[in-house]
């Protein structure tokens, strides 16, 4: 692992803790960093998996194929987000959803395994962990809150303040997806409010 | 504490580990058991508050007053629960919503230093806490997901099968916003599918 890498660990976690060397060191030998080409998918439909993903760089996209082969693009994990199927690693459950890198992507592999053991030998990091889990749900609810309490064209505002990147970053179908309209309808808010402004 | 709830609390933790007569004190005296009267706010928008609640028997809805003084509600938490603000509790950011006991509730009260105390002396307890923690963001992620993917019409149906017991302990309006719908809408959509069965 680069050590920029290992800075990018420390300086997330050391809002919470300073690190001890032993920590610092467990924690190298816990994580994977990943480059990843566009286009793999991390997760299909059907598989399991103990990895769970924290976004170094680049974007990794959640998305159903219905069984009327339609696309449904639900998420988007860009930098500092993590891309995880939390029910397909603690219950062993088959993924529902796939995960595809939209981007060359460099990723912290985190195998749940590994993950469990140091925590086993390193208390203080579960505790972090708890936390940002914690805030991790905060910010799920926060999302599905807007989404039940915003139109469709206050969902694409809510876009362009919380995700700007996204609109540069990915295609204008799957975000018509990701915020629940048609890509016609997505087409026909972005010039609405473009001509507004 | 009831033995009642205890056993409940038991039976809860008893598909991960067997507890020890040491980690059994340890909950006792971490989390209170409340009896809540109907209508009761947990929290408003506005407060600070260290507390979450698992709900044992009862309901309690979150809901949002919006500028426009209209009344949004985005959930409800019903037995086996978990009703809290983890952005209040952690970053003492005052909640934008509220948590209001629609029912007397039985509420299990867990104070988030108490907790944090517990955590320090049973790691293995707090190793529990980050699989619930997981468990709950792949409900979350699902529930958005599900509503992202449905019409407000799948939605009804998604709420008949997830969540029958809502539609006779919460008035109808709560209803339709949790669906995100019209109360009028959700009048029709109720009316055409109990036709069409």
């Amino acid at each position: 692992m680069s050590q920029e890498v290992l800075a990018q660990i420390e300086a997330q976690i050391g809002a919470y803790i300073q690190l001890s060397e032993e920590e610092k060191i467990a924690i190298l030998e816990t994580v994977v960093v990943q480059k990843i080409a566009k286009g793999t998918d991390l997760l299909r439909a059907g598989m399991l998996t103990s990895n769970a993903y924290q976004i170094l760089e680049g974007c990794v996209r959640k998305y159903y194929l219905t069984e009327d082969g339609e696309d449904k693009t639900v998420d988007f994990f860009t930098e500092g987000q993590i891309a995880a199927n939390f029910d397909t690693i603690n219950n062993q459950v088959p993924s529902e959803y796939y995960l595809t890198c939209t981007e060359d992507c460099l990723l912290l592999v985190v195998n749940s395994e590994k993950e469990r053991a140091t925590y086993t030998r390193f208390p203080r990091l579960e505790s972090l962990a708890r936390i940002f889990l914690e805030q991790e749900i905060a910010k799920i609810q926060k999302r599905l809150t807007r989404y039940i309490m915003n139109s469709p064209e206050q969902r694409y505002k809510d876009l362009l303040e919380h995700r700007p990147d996204l609109l540069q970053r990915v295609p204008q179908y799957q975000l018509a997806s990701y915020i629940g309209v048609k890509p016609e309808s997505f087409s026909r808010i972005k010039r609405r409010y473009t001509q507004s402004k």
